[in-house]
């Protein structure tokens, strides 16, 4: 599938059909000190660079506009007035939906929400080309504790700052497709992705910040990059949909967390891929009718799925014994 | 994680905690007028060689012990004589069971199953140290069709041979482990691997004939073997267990089939590989605590899993629409 780069920007590609521009904006390290308005503006140039080379959407990170907060044990009155956004947009985060009217570009957008009665959640939002909120999403696997963890190197507390999100794994019609969101840790469980391509999602959206070291034992840190982007293909291919992830990534005030953002094929395959730690946009023409052979033959849900032996999925939370031998028949085969 | 070489055979490798000797055989193609004899006998000298490498189980493919036959349309009752086994072990398969007391070594072992009332099944079994069958599984995902296709080059006809498995995916406790069983494309759905590891296997065992050439489009070739490889590390990774793959593979009659028989660790990390596409037997030994450090953290399903979410995957089989407005409040966000 040879890539024409002579069509000029924003007027798709001739020879994909049903191509869809999308663009994946990284983000380099934010620190605790940087200001929101310095963040707005960072993502104001990517958004621009993003409608340059012909996205119709363009992907931002988990927790955009502030550092990773949860690596920091903090009191609830300080860590509300630091890093929540009480609304959406704001002052502040106005620019981005002007932005994107003038540009005519969608957007996802990840941020940390506060609710006018109080609640908490990891959150993310799918704005329209005309600069309209048309999907939130509450993310639903929140890795890490709740407690203070004195003794590590950093905090992993999303248990403790977040509510597990109410509103499921929803998708939503926008820019002539449909789109599903997930946050992060989300993209490690395969159930969130089944959720959205029974509900025929063509593409899901995400973004994350993975720190590179693991406070509660000493994996390789190799293996946070492999298991990152396995996640995204294995999902991608087993749900014949497009997988946009964008990081926000490099060293925020000195905690280390990885990079890769990536645009991946329903065939697995990358096709693209963030090269450095820093604010970066990636972008692929995407084929929306890549997944259809997929979908249609190797898995086509409604001929092959066999849902009446899947029961313990949502029967079980945790893994326990094996089902009895009388459920299971585990018998001696006749001879 | 270095792998000491000089532990001798079936003693285990005191490098590795809680070190499970795990082979894999692999098989060269199956000729349409091979005798059950000749395919029993490359079983036999393959399960040797994995006991003298230390194995406690060895894994052998799908449909082991006769040519991938749902290539070919036939009748029934041809069929019924030709492929199926009306029972296990039969007088050329008990030297299998024969030679596996006599090493005190587990197998896995994949035929089509005729039951005495005239049911047919693509079934395997696992097969104790003590040559006692102690489990059985019925392929539940049986991909192809049922109807002739004449101009194909050839059939995928698994729907027209085999009954959709009637025992669900069951897990089984042998050879002080927990082990579960599939075969072939249920490899490519994550719900296969989620059920077991929900009745908390350690270790995933299947068979696979995969042809090389899609009959229904004109799909890259080396994207199967990608698929294959994907499809198992990222099930292995998502939870916590090994898996271990052995293909049935090369030109069967001219209709050739990939290899890539693989052992991998709950890392996703291949560590073992087939290289040939002929009989050939694969080793590790593998650490059954490996898991533990992802079950016991990020994939603490106790801790993270939300079945609650989860529902549309028991409630739906193929993709429909998206969840009412209602049910997801994807409502505008409050401001």
């Amino acid at each position: 599938m040879a890539i024409d780069l002579n069509t000029g920007s924003g007027t798709g590609n001739s020879k994909i059909k049903n191509s869809f521009g999308l663009a994946v904006a990284q983000m380099g390290p934010v620190h605790l000190n940087d200001s929101r308005v310095a963040v707005v503006a960072r993502l104001l140039e990517m958004m621009r660079e993003a409608a340059s080379r012909g996205a119709k959407m363009v992907v931002f990170p988990e927790l955009a506009l502030t550092t990773f907060f949860p690596r920091y044990w903090m009191d609830d009155a300080e860590v509300n007035a630091r890093f929540f956004e009480p609304s959406m947009p704001s002052a502040e985060t106005q620019p981005l939906f002007d932005l994107a009217a003038q540009l005519k570009i969608g957007f996802y957008l990840g941020y940390a929400e506060l609710t006018a009665d109080g609640h908490r959640f990891n959150t993310s939002v799918l704005v329209d080309e005309n600069a309209k909120i048309v999907a939130r999403y509450r993310k639903i696997h929140l890795p890490g504790h709740s407690d203070h963890k004195p003794d590590a190197p950093f905090q992993h507390l999303e248990k403790k700052y977040f509510e597990v999100g109410n509103e499921g794994f929803g998708v939503t019609d926008m820019l002539g497709t449909r789109i599903g969101q997930c946050l992060c840790n989300d993209r490690r469980w395969p159930e969130t992705y089944r959720v959205m391509s029974l509900q025929s999602a063509r593409i899901v959206v995400l973004g994350y910040n993975t720190p590179s070291w693991n406070i509660h034992w000493s994996e390789p840190p190799h293996l946070r990059m492999f298991h990152h982007l396995l996640s995204l293909q294995a999902n991608a291919y087993q749900n014949g949909l497009w997988v946009a992830a964008a990081a926000k990534c490099g060293a925020e005030d000195g905690f280390h967390m990885i990079g890769g953002s990536a645009i991946v094929a329903p065939t697995g395959e990358i096709v693209a891929q963030a090269q450095s730690e820093d604010d970066e946009v990636i972008f692929s023409n995407c084929d929306l009718g890549l997944g259809e052979t997929f979908l249609q033959h190797v898995f086509n849900f409604a001929k092959h799925r066999r849902p009446e032996h899947y029961k313990l999925i949502t029967e079980r939370t945790g893994a326990g014994e094996p089902l009895s031998a009388s459920a299971l028949k585990t018998t001696q085969p006749q001879e």
